[in-house]
């Protein structure tokens, strides 16, 4: 397998890019792309024992920052490492592309420049991957398509069932739809409309997903339009971190505490590691021609080897491939 | 003040509803009318010292119950404690009602039933109000309309904001909608249509809130339709219990851990005090010709207490006159 990865992507670029690459062809035996600027990838590499192991660089003159906006990116910088990398995919050279960059970027890259959308797919979408207790819940739309129309949902649910199928291995995937609660008939008129599709389709639709029972092991897709699937993950981030941050301000305020979060530090070492984005990997953006994973920007190099494990999978598994044969079918209607 | 106390309303009801509308007449000095089963309601105020305190019993003979469906009870139950204690709001015989039982109950007999919209008010909306590190927030809408359209949140916006005002006394509410991005122009078309019209208002408009802004004291009231606001605080309570459970869960794994979160417990009981819906107080229903303050099923008399001082500080501000001057003057298009 022939992965791409993005040199110029993380927060702190080329640096955890490069060992994250590194470690993914020494533990995997990948081959690994590395797009970017090849002086700064080529002195980074030194710093790595790179013996024996397959590497290339691919140079790209321009950078996508975390400020650039998508819309703007796409025309402005023809000679990104995002835009060379994804054409290396587009072109055949590459099993697959991973990034730890602007995920809007990216996504708008992939779409308007480099590999467009499948045939017949009405809108890709951008997921999310949780991980909580043991379970992985494939959370999309979370931010591609602020307004959506009942068939992109639909779509949503196809190419997640496909993912949780090819990529996690899950043989019949449990699929719901986020909603203010679990009855039938709640929801918006989306929802409603989404549902009725859904419940007539041979998959495995669980039917109203409250975002409580994401972590309850209800199901393993959950399928919502992009805005409101952006709300849901920011939510979980911001309650979370704030949490975290009331109570070591709290801890801090007396010696007794103090004592007590070093003695049971061990336990929230070992939740922060599950709430950990460089535990968790990629997010996937589904529905464009061709493998692609973005990483968190504060992606360590244990996360971007991560993120090429899961763009290898995904690329094994036949995923787009999969996504073409049923989606395609309707692309005389697109 | 005259405020109605729905004796039936919370999970273990009449205990705490009772002992909370005690303790707001011992402490505040208001006249209290318990609405529900007039003998349960008596055992109860047997058990407390009620001497010199203004007291009142009116019989209602049936209980809305937390499974109970809005659009059914409202025809089903015209007797509950919900609808005669709204009623004696309708008829002035009380400056507000008070309940911790099925919100989406108490919405559909407000509305449809007995105190109706106030003329003009084209959605009424539920608030919730959160709390935390000294700031709050009063969210709208919360769960009354699924599907919005922007005059609906340019009317919570105003609504919120004479809340804030009135209530909390706040001189000038900083007005926000809840949004994925804080830049101008993320949203969906319903965000964006309504940020248009909210800029052009005399009000302290401060544009987008992401999710993890309402923690930050960046706005005083946030703004959104029912369904993404409904899975807004239900992410928010999700990420946060799930977070204090898999806390315990891993500080109980050795002595060592348990030693330390037994030492950093007055950390943790802080924190919880901080979180506990009891002393946050109800969400009041906005929109509604009466005053109605609605309380968390898990009410303590302490949280009743404090739904009846919420109700107290809206009805002396005058919030219904307030709503009616600024929303009436459209009650020809209503």
């Amino acid at each position: 397998m022939r992965i791409v990865v993005d040199a110029m992507g993380s927060d702190d670029f080329p640096v955890p890019d490069v060992a994250g690459g590194v470690l993914a062809a020494r533990e995997m035996g990948s081959t690994i792309i590395f797009v970017g600027d090849e002086q700064r990838i080529k002195a980074e590499l030194n710093k790595h024992n790179t013996a024996n192991l397959k590497l290339e660089v691919v140079h790209a003159a321009e950078v996508v920052t975390m400020n650039d906006k998508p819309s703007v990116v796409v025309k402005a910088k023809p000679d990104s490492s995002m835009h060379v990398g994804m054409n290396l995919v587009k072109n055949g050279q590459a099993d697959g592309f991973i990034s730890a960059g602007n995920t809007g970027a990216a996504l708008a890259i992939a779409m308007f420049r480099s590999l467009h959308r499948i045939r017949g797919v009405k809108r890709p979408a951008l997921s999310s991957i949780v991980r909580i207790g043991g379970n992985t819940v494939i959370l999309l739309d979370v931010g591609a398509n602020a307004d959506c129309k009942a068939e992109y949902l639909v779509q949503f649910a196809i190419m997640g069932e496909i993912y949780a199928h090819k990529a996690l291995g899950l043989p019949k995937p449990r699929i719901g739809i986020l909603s203010n609660g679990e009855e039938e008939g709640k929801g918006n008129d989306l929802i409603r409309e989404t549902s009725g599709v859904l419940k007539t389709m041979p998959m495995n639709f669980v039917g109203n997903i409250e975002p409580r029972e994401i972590f309850e092991n209800h199901a393993d897709v959950v399928v919502s339009d992009g805005f409101v699937g952006n709300i849901l993950i920011k939510s979980l981030e911001g309650a979370t971190s704030l949490l975290i941050q009331r109570i070591r301000t709290e801890i801090g305020k007396s010696p007794i505490t103090m004592l007590g979060g070093a003695l049971s530090r061990p336990a929230f070492r070992s939740i922060r590691k599950e709430i950990d984005p460089n535990e968790i990997g990629g997010a996937p953006l589904l529905g464009v021609d061709g493998v692609v994973i973005i990483g968190h920007g504060r992606s360590n190099d244990v996360a971007i080897k991560n993120c090429v494990r899961q763009a290898e999978q995904a690329a094994k598994a036949g995923l787009i491939d999969a996504i073409r044969e049923r989606l395609g079918r309707n692309a005389s209607e697109d």
